[in-house]
Protein backbone atom coordinates (compact mmCIF):
# COMPACT_ATOMS: atom_id res chain seq x y z
CA UNK A 1 0.00 0.00 0.00
CA UNK A 2 1.76 3.50 -0.94
CA UNK A 3 -0.01 6.59 0.15
CA UNK A 4 0.96 9.10 -2.58
CA UNK A 5 -1.58 11.93 -1.06
CA UNK A 6 -4.69 12.47 0.95
CA UNK A 7 -6.50 11.92 -1.93
CA UNK A 8 -4.81 8.72 -3.70
CA UNK A 9 -5.41 4.77 -1.92
CA UNK A 10 -3.60 2.19 -3.91
CA UNK A 11 -3.11 -1.48 -2.72
CA UNK A 12 -1.62 -4.32 -4.60
CA UNK A 13 -3.77 -7.61 -5.37
CA UNK A 14 -2.22 -10.99 -7.02
CA UNK A 15 -4.85 -12.21 -9.06
CA UNK A 16 -6.08 -16.26 -8.10
CA UNK A 17 -7.87 -18.03 -10.54
CA UNK A 18 -10.88 -17.57 -9.22
CA UNK A 19 -11.16 -14.01 -9.97
CA UNK A 20 -10.69 -14.95 -13.83
CA UNK A 21 -13.11 -16.97 -16.25
CA UNK A 22 -12.72 -19.09 -19.19
CA UNK A 23 -10.58 -16.83 -21.00
CA UNK A 24 -7.52 -16.13 -18.31
CA UNK A 25 -8.66 -12.66 -17.24
CA UNK A 26 -10.82 -11.05 -14.28
CA UNK A 27 -14.26 -11.47 -15.02
CA UNK A 28 -16.22 -7.60 -15.47
CA UNK A 29 -17.54 -8.65 -12.39
CA UNK A 30 -14.52 -9.42 -10.37
CA UNK A 31 -12.98 -6.39 -11.38
CA UNK A 32 -15.58 -4.20 -10.35
CA UNK A 33 -15.42 -6.95 -6.95
CA UNK A 34 -12.20 -5.18 -6.66
CA UNK A 35 -12.73 -1.56 -7.24
CA UNK A 36 -15.76 -2.10 -4.27
CA UNK A 37 -12.90 -3.72 -2.03
CA UNK A 38 -10.15 -1.18 -2.70
CA UNK A 39 -12.91 1.78 -2.05
CA UNK A 40 -13.69 -0.16 1.50
CA UNK A 41 -9.98 -0.21 1.90
CA UNK A 42 -9.61 3.30 1.74
CA UNK A 43 -12.70 4.01 3.82
CA UNK A 44 -11.09 1.82 6.97
CA UNK A 45 -7.39 3.34 6.44
CA UNK A 46 -9.46 6.83 7.13
CA UNK A 47 -11.57 5.24 9.87
CA UNK A 48 -14.73 5.43 8.08
CA UNK A 49 -15.33 1.24 8.27
CA UNK A 50 -19.24 0.41 7.44
CA UNK A 51 -20.13 0.37 11.72
CA UNK A 52 -19.07 4.15 11.33
CA UNK A 53 -20.61 5.16 7.86
CA UNK A 54 -23.65 3.54 8.57
CA UNK A 55 -23.90 5.59 12.12
CA UNK A 56 -24.88 8.69 10.53
CA UNK A 57 -28.29 6.60 9.48
CA UNK A 58 -27.36 5.29 5.91
CA UNK A 59 -25.29 4.18 4.10
CA UNK A 60 -23.31 4.00 0.69
CA UNK A 61 -24.97 2.98 -2.64
CA UNK A 62 -23.40 2.87 -6.09
CA UNK A 63 -25.67 4.24 -8.55
CA UNK A 64 -23.48 4.28 -11.76
CA UNK A 65 -20.17 3.16 -13.14
CA UNK A 66 -18.50 4.17 -16.44
CA UNK A 67 -16.18 2.08 -17.23
CA UNK A 68 -12.89 1.76 -19.94
CA UNK A 69 -11.05 -1.29 -20.51
CA UNK A 70 -7.45 -1.65 -22.29
CA UNK A 71 -7.20 -4.42 -25.04
CA UNK A 72 -4.40 -6.11 -22.87
CA UNK A 73 -5.45 -7.72 -19.57
CA UNK A 74 -3.91 -9.11 -16.74
CA UNK A 75 -3.92 -12.75 -16.13
CA UNK A 76 -4.34 -15.38 -13.61
CA UNK A 77 -1.30 -14.77 -10.98
CA UNK A 78 0.11 -11.46 -12.11
CA UNK A 79 -0.02 -9.05 -9.54
CA UNK A 80 -1.82 -5.84 -10.52
CA UNK A 81 -2.48 -2.03 -8.62
CA UNK A 82 -5.53 -1.02 -7.70
CA UNK A 83 -5.90 2.38 -6.65
CA UNK A 84 -8.61 5.14 -6.00
CA UNK A 85 -10.00 8.09 -5.04
CA UNK A 86 -12.42 10.82 -4.24
CA UNK A 87 -13.40 13.28 -7.65
CA UNK A 88 -15.76 15.72 -6.63
CA UNK A 89 -18.76 15.86 -4.31
CA UNK A 90 -21.48 17.64 -3.11
CA UNK A 91 -24.43 17.53 -1.14
CA UNK A 92 -26.10 14.31 -2.11
CA UNK A 93 -23.41 12.61 -4.67
CA UNK A 94 -20.22 11.62 -4.60
CA UNK A 95 -17.67 10.92 -7.85
CA UNK A 96 -14.96 8.15 -7.03
CA UNK A 97 -12.72 6.63 -9.49
CA UNK A 98 -10.60 3.68 -9.48
CA UNK A 99 -7.80 2.06 -11.58
CA UNK A 100 -6.01 -1.15 -12.08
CA UNK A 101 -2.75 -0.94 -13.39
CA UNK A 102 0.16 -3.04 -14.23
CA UNK A 103 2.87 -3.28 -11.05
CA UNK A 104 5.01 -0.90 -13.23
CA UNK A 105 1.88 1.15 -13.55
CA UNK A 106 2.73 1.34 -17.48
CA UNK A 107 -0.29 -0.27 -18.47
CA UNK A 108 -3.68 1.06 -17.26
CA UNK A 109 -5.84 -2.31 -17.50
CA UNK A 110 -9.33 -0.77 -16.07
CA UNK A 111 -10.17 2.88 -15.36
CA UNK A 112 -13.39 3.38 -13.59
CA UNK A 113 -15.61 6.19 -12.20
CA UNK A 114 -18.43 5.21 -9.67
CA UNK A 115 -21.32 7.64 -8.86
CA UNK A 116 -22.50 7.20 -5.04
CA UNK A 117 -25.57 8.40 -3.18
CA UNK A 118 -25.68 7.76 0.71
CA UNK A 119 -29.14 6.45 1.63
CA UNK A 120 -31.33 5.06 4.18
CA UNK A 121 -30.92 1.05 3.96
CA UNK A 122 -34.66 0.49 4.98
CA UNK A 123 -36.75 3.31 3.42
CA UNK A 124 -34.70 4.00 0.39
CA UNK A 125 -34.88 7.85 0.70
CA UNK A 126 -31.81 9.89 -0.79
CA UNK A 127 -30.20 11.68 2.92
CA UNK A 128 -27.60 14.48 2.34
CA UNK A 129 -23.57 13.24 2.84
CA UNK A 130 -22.60 13.96 6.16
CA UNK A 131 -20.03 15.52 5.85
CA UNK A 132 -17.79 13.63 8.90
CA UNK A 133 -17.84 10.25 5.84
CA UNK A 134 -16.92 12.75 2.91
CA UNK A 135 -14.40 15.20 4.19
CA UNK A 136 -11.63 12.95 4.96
CA UNK A 137 -11.32 11.93 1.78
CA UNK A 138 -10.24 15.21 0.33
CA UNK A 139 -12.99 15.57 -2.75
CA UNK A 140 -13.08 18.67 -4.16
CA UNK A 141 -16.64 19.88 -3.43
CA UNK A 142 -18.51 20.72 -6.92
CA UNK A 143 -21.81 22.25 -7.63
CA UNK A 144 -22.04 19.88 -10.67
CA UNK A 145 -20.76 16.97 -11.20
CA UNK A 146 -19.15 15.53 -14.20
CA UNK A 147 -21.71 12.93 -15.92
CA UNK A 148 -21.22 9.58 -16.33
CA UNK A 149 -22.40 8.44 -20.23
CA UNK A 150 -25.66 6.85 -20.26
CA UNK A 151 -26.79 3.34 -21.55
CA UNK A 152 -28.71 3.25 -24.14
CA UNK A 153 -32.34 1.74 -24.49
CA UNK A 154 -32.68 -1.70 -26.35
CA UNK A 155 -34.42 -1.81 -29.44
CA UNK A 156 -34.90 -5.54 -29.70
CA UNK A 157 -33.76 -8.56 -27.39
CA UNK A 158 -32.08 -11.07 -28.71
CA UNK A 159 -30.35 -12.52 -25.81
CA UNK A 160 -32.18 -13.45 -23.18
CA UNK A 161 -32.28 -15.40 -19.08
CA UNK A 162 -34.03 -15.77 -15.91
CA UNK A 163 -30.67 -15.97 -13.09
CA UNK A 164 -32.36 -16.34 -9.61
CA UNK A 165 -31.09 -14.71 -7.07
CA UNK A 166 -29.03 -17.12 -4.64
CA UNK A 167 -27.58 -17.03 -1.24
CA UNK A 168 -24.24 -16.60 -2.23
CA UNK A 169 -25.13 -13.19 -4.54
CA UNK A 170 -25.34 -11.76 -0.64
CA UNK A 171 -21.73 -10.66 0.48
CA UNK A 172 -20.96 -9.72 3.63
CA UNK A 173 -22.42 -6.08 3.23
CA UNK A 174 -25.71 -8.21 3.23
CA UNK A 175 -26.88 -6.94 0.26
CA UNK A 176 -26.69 -8.86 -3.13
CA UNK A 177 -23.22 -7.89 -4.72
CA UNK A 178 -23.60 -4.96 -6.92
CA UNK A 179 -20.79 -6.70 -8.86
CA UNK A 180 -23.13 -9.82 -9.59
CA UNK A 181 -25.42 -7.96 -11.98
CA UNK A 182 -22.60 -7.63 -14.66
CA UNK A 183 -22.41 -11.61 -14.80
CA UNK A 184 -26.22 -12.00 -14.90
CA UNK A 185 -25.89 -8.88 -17.97
CA UNK A 186 -23.13 -10.79 -19.95
CA UNK A 187 -23.94 -14.46 -19.51
CA UNK A 188 -26.67 -15.04 -21.82
CA UNK A 189 -24.06 -13.39 -24.70
CA UNK A 190 -22.98 -17.24 -24.15
CA UNK A 191 -19.27 -18.69 -24.52
CA UNK A 192 -18.75 -18.40 -27.95
CA UNK A 193 -19.36 -14.55 -27.92
CA UNK A 194 -17.80 -14.05 -24.64
CA UNK A 195 -14.62 -16.06 -25.32
CA UNK A 196 -14.15 -14.05 -28.58
CA UNK A 197 -14.81 -10.78 -27.66
CA UNK A 198 -13.46 -8.71 -24.74
CA UNK A 199 -14.72 -5.32 -23.47
CA UNK A 200 -13.86 -1.78 -24.62
CA UNK A 201 -16.38 0.16 -22.49
CA UNK A 202 -19.40 -0.09 -19.69
CA UNK A 203 -21.61 1.96 -18.62
CA UNK A 204 -24.21 0.79 -16.18
CA UNK A 205 -27.32 2.33 -13.75
CA UNK A 206 -28.40 0.98 -10.70
CA UNK A 207 -32.44 1.81 -11.47
CA UNK A 208 -34.00 -0.75 -8.49
CA UNK A 209 -32.31 -2.90 -5.65
CA UNK A 210 -32.70 -7.19 -6.53
CA UNK A 211 -32.95 -9.33 -3.30
CA UNK A 212 -32.38 -12.81 -2.77
CA UNK A 213 -35.01 -15.02 -3.66
CA UNK A 214 -35.95 -13.06 -6.33
CA UNK A 215 -36.28 -14.28 -10.01
CA UNK A 216 -34.41 -11.47 -12.65
CA UNK A 217 -34.54 -11.48 -16.34
CA UNK A 218 -31.24 -10.49 -18.42
CA UNK A 219 -32.21 -8.93 -21.51
CA UNK A 220 -29.52 -8.37 -24.64
CA UNK A 221 -30.12 -6.62 -27.80
CA UNK A 222 -28.57 -7.75 -31.46
CA UNK A 223 -24.67 -6.67 -31.68
CA UNK A 224 -24.78 -3.59 -33.60
CA UNK A 225 -22.28 -0.66 -34.47
CA UNK A 226 -22.38 2.67 -32.79
CA UNK A 227 -21.80 6.02 -34.13
CA UNK A 228 -18.60 5.56 -33.70
CA UNK A 229 -18.45 2.01 -35.79
CA UNK A 230 -17.81 0.26 -32.30
CA UNK A 231 -19.47 -3.58 -31.43
CA UNK A 232 -22.13 -2.82 -29.18
CA UNK A 233 -24.67 -4.46 -27.04
CA UNK A 234 -27.50 -3.33 -24.82
CA UNK A 235 -28.56 -4.44 -21.42
CA UNK A 236 -31.62 -4.42 -18.90
CA UNK A 237 -32.14 -6.43 -15.86
CA UNK A 238 -35.76 -6.75 -15.15
CA UNK A 239 -37.78 -8.18 -12.30
CA UNK A 240 -41.77 -7.65 -11.93
CA UNK A 241 -41.51 -5.46 -14.89
CA UNK A 242 -39.40 -3.52 -13.12
CA UNK A 243 -36.08 -2.12 -14.79
CA UNK A 244 -33.57 -2.87 -12.33
CA UNK A 245 -30.41 -2.32 -13.68
CA UNK A 246 -29.22 -1.15 -17.51
CA UNK A 247 -26.12 -0.86 -19.63
CA UNK A 248 -24.77 -0.22 -22.82
CA UNK A 249 -21.11 -2.38 -23.36
CA UNK A 250 -18.62 -1.90 -26.15
CA UNK A 251 -16.58 -4.36 -27.53
CA UNK A 252 -13.05 -5.21 -29.06
CA UNK A 253 -13.51 -7.35 -32.14
CA UNK B 1 5.42 -17.48 1.70
CA UNK B 2 7.17 -19.72 4.54
CA UNK B 3 8.87 -22.87 3.22
CA UNK B 4 9.06 -25.38 6.42
CA UNK B 5 9.77 -28.46 4.51
CA UNK B 6 9.77 -29.81 0.88
CA UNK B 7 6.53 -30.55 2.01
CA UNK B 8 4.86 -27.91 3.04
CA UNK B 9 3.41 -24.79 1.64
CA UNK B 10 1.73 -21.76 3.24
CA UNK B 11 0.64 -18.98 1.99
CA UNK B 12 -1.10 -15.27 3.63
CA UNK B 13 -4.11 -14.30 2.22
CA UNK B 14 -6.51 -11.46 3.34
CA UNK B 15 -10.18 -11.84 2.76
CA UNK B 16 -11.94 -9.89 0.60
CA UNK B 17 -15.35 -8.48 1.21
CA UNK B 18 -16.44 -10.58 -2.34
CA UNK B 19 -15.14 -14.18 -0.81
CA UNK B 20 -17.55 -13.61 2.41
CA UNK B 21 -21.39 -14.31 2.70
CA UNK B 22 -24.03 -12.89 4.43
CA UNK B 23 -22.98 -14.19 7.55
CA UNK B 24 -19.44 -12.70 7.44
CA UNK B 25 -17.43 -15.21 6.73
CA UNK B 26 -16.19 -17.33 3.88
CA UNK B 27 -18.56 -19.73 1.70
CA UNK B 28 -17.81 -23.39 1.83
CA UNK B 29 -17.35 -22.63 -1.91
CA UNK B 30 -14.58 -19.79 -1.39
CA UNK B 31 -12.84 -22.03 0.73
CA UNK B 32 -12.21 -25.34 -1.36
CA UNK B 33 -11.15 -22.07 -3.92
CA UNK B 34 -8.71 -21.34 -1.78
CA UNK B 35 -7.47 -24.37 -1.08
CA UNK B 36 -7.27 -24.78 -4.82
CA UNK B 37 -5.77 -21.72 -5.36
CA UNK B 38 -2.30 -22.82 -2.70
CA UNK B 39 -2.01 -26.43 -4.15
CA UNK B 40 -1.49 -24.05 -8.04
CA UNK B 41 0.78 -21.85 -6.20
CA UNK B 42 2.64 -25.36 -4.47
CA UNK B 43 2.82 -26.62 -7.41
CA UNK B 44 4.10 -23.58 -9.38
CA UNK B 45 6.86 -22.94 -7.14
CA UNK B 46 7.94 -26.47 -7.64
CA UNK B 47 8.23 -25.97 -11.95
CA UNK B 48 5.31 -27.77 -12.00
CA UNK B 49 2.41 -25.33 -13.44
CA UNK B 50 -0.32 -26.29 -15.81
CA UNK B 51 1.72 -26.51 -18.65
CA UNK B 52 4.08 -29.01 -16.92
CA UNK B 53 1.60 -31.19 -15.92
CA UNK B 54 -0.75 -31.54 -19.00
CA UNK B 55 2.74 -31.58 -21.06
CA UNK B 56 2.11 -35.52 -19.52
CA UNK B 57 -0.77 -35.80 -21.51
CA UNK B 58 -3.49 -35.35 -18.62
CA UNK B 59 -4.41 -33.25 -15.63
CA UNK B 60 -4.88 -32.80 -12.45
CA UNK B 61 -8.86 -33.95 -11.00
CA UNK B 62 -10.22 -33.76 -7.76
CA UNK B 63 -12.33 -36.91 -6.68
CA UNK B 64 -13.22 -36.53 -3.32
CA UNK B 65 -12.35 -33.70 -0.11
CA UNK B 66 -13.25 -34.56 3.23
CA UNK B 67 -13.21 -30.85 5.52
CA UNK B 68 -13.68 -29.96 9.27
CA UNK B 69 -14.11 -26.85 10.26
CA UNK B 70 -14.07 -24.69 13.24
CA UNK B 71 -16.80 -23.02 14.96
CA UNK B 72 -15.12 -20.23 14.73
CA UNK B 73 -14.56 -18.55 10.93
CA UNK B 74 -12.36 -15.64 9.75
CA UNK B 75 -14.06 -12.84 8.67
CA UNK B 76 -14.30 -10.52 6.08
CA UNK B 77 -10.49 -8.53 6.34
CA UNK B 78 -8.47 -10.64 8.36
CA UNK B 79 -5.77 -12.31 7.07
CA UNK B 80 -5.24 -15.72 7.23
CA UNK B 81 -2.49 -18.41 6.22
CA UNK B 82 -3.61 -20.80 3.65
CA UNK B 83 -1.23 -24.19 3.66
CA UNK B 84 -0.72 -27.24 2.00
CA UNK B 85 1.29 -30.63 1.72
CA UNK B 86 1.21 -33.82 -0.15
CA UNK B 87 0.37 -36.89 2.05
CA UNK B 88 0.69 -39.96 0.40
CA UNK B 89 0.62 -41.22 -2.80
CA UNK B 90 0.58 -44.30 -5.51
CA UNK B 91 0.61 -45.07 -8.72
CA UNK B 92 -2.99 -43.66 -9.31
CA UNK B 93 -3.64 -41.32 -6.31
CA UNK B 94 -2.18 -38.52 -4.71
CA UNK B 95 -3.45 -36.98 -1.10
CA UNK B 96 -3.41 -33.82 -0.35
CA UNK B 97 -3.98 -32.06 2.85
CA UNK B 98 -5.00 -28.21 3.35
CA UNK B 99 -5.21 -25.76 5.83
CA UNK B 100 -6.40 -22.59 6.97
CA UNK B 101 -4.98 -20.91 9.96
CA UNK B 102 -5.23 -17.82 11.68
CA UNK B 103 -1.58 -16.26 11.28
CA UNK B 104 -0.58 -16.94 15.04
CA UNK B 105 -1.40 -20.38 13.88
CA UNK B 106 -4.14 -21.23 17.20
CA UNK B 107 -6.83 -21.56 15.18
CA UNK B 108 -7.27 -23.87 12.78
CA UNK B 109 -10.40 -22.48 11.03
CA UNK B 110 -10.82 -25.64 8.56
CA UNK B 111 -8.95 -29.00 7.17
CA UNK B 112 -9.14 -30.46 4.49
CA UNK B 113 -7.80 -34.08 2.69
CA UNK B 114 -8.67 -33.79 -1.52
CA UNK B 115 -8.28 -37.14 -3.18
CA UNK B 116 -6.60 -36.48 -6.86
CA UNK B 117 -6.48 -38.10 -9.80
CA UNK B 118 -4.64 -37.83 -13.09
CA UNK B 119 -6.54 -38.14 -16.14
CA UNK B 120 -6.61 -37.74 -19.96
CA UNK B 121 -8.71 -34.15 -19.55
CA UNK B 122 -10.21 -35.89 -23.74
CA UNK B 123 -11.26 -39.20 -23.31
CA UNK B 124 -11.54 -38.90 -19.24
CA UNK B 125 -9.33 -42.00 -18.73
CA UNK B 126 -7.19 -42.05 -15.81
CA UNK B 127 -3.42 -42.38 -16.49
CA UNK B 128 -0.73 -43.19 -13.62
CA UNK B 129 1.11 -40.48 -12.37
CA UNK B 130 3.99 -39.57 -14.13
CA UNK B 131 6.92 -39.44 -11.63
CA UNK B 132 7.91 -36.15 -12.89
CA UNK B 133 4.83 -34.29 -11.22
CA UNK B 134 4.81 -36.15 -7.99
CA UNK B 135 8.40 -36.81 -6.61
CA UNK B 136 8.91 -32.96 -6.18
CA UNK B 137 6.22 -32.66 -3.26
CA UNK B 138 8.23 -35.41 -1.86
CA UNK B 139 4.92 -37.15 -0.39
CA UNK B 140 5.29 -40.55 0.59
CA UNK B 141 4.60 -43.59 -1.40
CA UNK B 142 2.28 -45.72 -0.19
CA UNK B 143 0.27 -49.07 -1.43
CA UNK B 144 -2.94 -48.45 0.43
CA UNK B 145 -3.89 -44.23 0.65
CA UNK B 146 -6.18 -43.39 3.97
CA UNK B 147 -9.33 -43.34 2.71
CA UNK B 148 -11.93 -40.49 3.12
CA UNK B 149 -15.51 -40.06 4.89
CA UNK B 150 -18.53 -41.29 2.28
CA UNK B 151 -21.49 -39.07 1.86
CA UNK B 152 -24.17 -41.35 3.20
CA UNK B 153 -27.13 -41.48 0.51
CA UNK B 154 -30.31 -39.75 0.41
CA UNK B 155 -33.25 -40.98 2.14
CA UNK B 156 -35.71 -37.89 0.85
CA UNK B 157 -35.48 -35.27 -0.60
CA UNK B 158 -36.57 -32.06 1.05
CA UNK B 159 -34.96 -29.13 -0.82
CA UNK B 160 -34.40 -28.63 -4.50
CA UNK B 161 -33.46 -26.18 -7.10
CA UNK B 162 -32.55 -26.52 -10.56
CA UNK B 163 -29.26 -24.34 -11.49
CA UNK B 164 -28.00 -23.50 -15.21
CA UNK B 165 -24.17 -23.74 -15.60
CA UNK B 166 -22.74 -20.41 -16.37
CA UNK B 167 -20.04 -18.85 -18.38
CA UNK B 168 -18.89 -17.31 -15.18
CA UNK B 169 -18.64 -21.08 -13.65
CA UNK B 170 -15.88 -21.41 -15.57
CA UNK B 171 -12.20 -20.87 -14.39
CA UNK B 172 -8.99 -20.12 -15.69
CA UNK B 173 -8.43 -23.87 -16.16
CA UNK B 174 -11.18 -23.82 -18.41
CA UNK B 175 -13.40 -26.13 -16.20
CA UNK B 176 -16.15 -25.82 -14.09
CA UNK B 177 -14.98 -24.64 -10.66
CA UNK B 178 -15.32 -27.14 -8.57
CA UNK B 179 -15.89 -25.11 -5.70
CA UNK B 180 -19.39 -23.92 -7.44
CA UNK B 181 -20.76 -27.39 -6.55
CA UNK B 182 -20.92 -26.54 -3.12
CA UNK B 183 -22.70 -23.12 -3.51
CA UNK B 184 -25.22 -25.52 -5.65
CA UNK B 185 -25.54 -28.07 -2.76
CA UNK B 186 -25.85 -25.13 -0.12
CA UNK B 187 -28.14 -22.24 -2.02
CA UNK B 188 -31.62 -24.57 -1.67
CA UNK B 189 -31.26 -24.95 1.67
CA UNK B 190 -32.21 -21.18 2.15
CA UNK B 191 -31.13 -18.30 4.10
CA UNK B 192 -32.67 -19.14 7.00
CA UNK B 193 -30.88 -22.22 7.69
CA UNK B 194 -27.54 -21.10 6.02
CA UNK B 195 -27.21 -17.95 8.19
CA UNK B 196 -28.21 -19.65 11.02
CA UNK B 197 -25.85 -23.36 11.36
CA UNK B 198 -22.49 -23.25 10.81
CA UNK B 199 -20.52 -26.12 8.68
CA UNK B 200 -18.94 -28.29 11.15
CA UNK B 201 -17.54 -31.29 8.89
CA UNK B 202 -18.18 -32.34 5.13
CA UNK B 203 -17.14 -34.96 2.40
CA UNK B 204 -17.80 -34.37 -1.06
CA UNK B 205 -17.44 -37.17 -3.73
CA UNK B 206 -17.13 -35.77 -7.58
CA UNK B 207 -18.60 -38.09 -10.03
CA UNK B 208 -19.27 -36.57 -13.35
CA UNK B 209 -18.34 -33.92 -14.29
CA UNK B 210 -20.93 -30.74 -15.04
CA UNK B 211 -20.38 -28.35 -18.15
CA UNK B 212 -21.21 -25.38 -19.35
CA UNK B 213 -24.71 -25.02 -20.33
CA UNK B 214 -26.28 -27.91 -18.82
CA UNK B 215 -28.73 -27.15 -16.13
CA UNK B 216 -28.24 -29.62 -12.94
CA UNK B 217 -30.73 -30.44 -10.29
CA UNK B 218 -29.38 -29.85 -6.28
CA UNK B 219 -31.08 -32.29 -4.21
CA UNK B 220 -31.37 -31.78 -0.31
CA UNK B 221 -32.21 -34.55 2.58
CA UNK B 222 -34.58 -33.82 5.59
CA UNK B 223 -32.24 -32.25 8.39
CA UNK B 224 -31.46 -35.28 10.46
CA UNK B 225 -29.25 -36.49 13.51
CA UNK B 226 -26.82 -38.79 13.16
CA UNK B 227 -25.22 -41.53 15.10
CA UNK B 228 -23.29 -39.07 17.08
CA UNK B 229 -26.57 -36.92 17.55
CA UNK B 230 -25.02 -33.66 15.20
CA UNK B 231 -27.17 -32.25 13.05
CA UNK B 232 -26.64 -33.67 9.14
CA UNK B 233 -28.08 -32.84 5.83
CA UNK B 234 -27.18 -35.50 2.12
CA UNK B 235 -26.79 -33.72 -0.90
CA UNK B 236 -26.41 -34.61 -4.40
CA UNK B 237 -26.40 -33.05 -7.48
CA UNK B 238 -27.86 -34.58 -10.83
CA UNK B 239 -28.20 -34.44 -14.28
CA UNK B 240 -30.20 -36.15 -17.11
CA UNK B 241 -30.66 -38.82 -14.39
CA UNK B 242 -27.02 -39.31 -13.62
CA UNK B 243 -25.14 -38.69 -10.32
CA UNK B 244 -22.49 -35.37 -10.94
CA UNK B 245 -21.70 -34.86 -6.54
CA UNK B 246 -22.71 -36.44 -3.15
CA UNK B 247 -21.68 -34.80 0.10
CA UNK B 248 -22.86 -34.72 3.52
CA UNK B 249 -22.41 -31.69 5.51
CA UNK B 250 -22.81 -31.86 9.23
CA UNK B 251 -23.51 -28.48 10.95
CA UNK B 252 -22.97 -27.07 14.18
CA UNK B 253 -26.48 -25.53 15.98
Amino acid sequence: MTLESPLVYETRHRLSYYECDATGHPSLSMLISMAVQVSEDHGNLLGLDTAVVQSYGGGWVITSYEGSFAKQQPVNGEEIILGTRAIANNRFFALREFWIQSTDHKIEYAHLTGLFVYMNLKTRHLMSIPSAIIEPYHGPEKKRLPRLAKACELKDVKFKNDYHVRFFDIDSNRHVNNARYFDWMQDPLGAEFLSSHRLKHMTMRYEKEVRYGQTITSEISSPYYNENGELATDHRIVFDGQLAAASTMIWYE
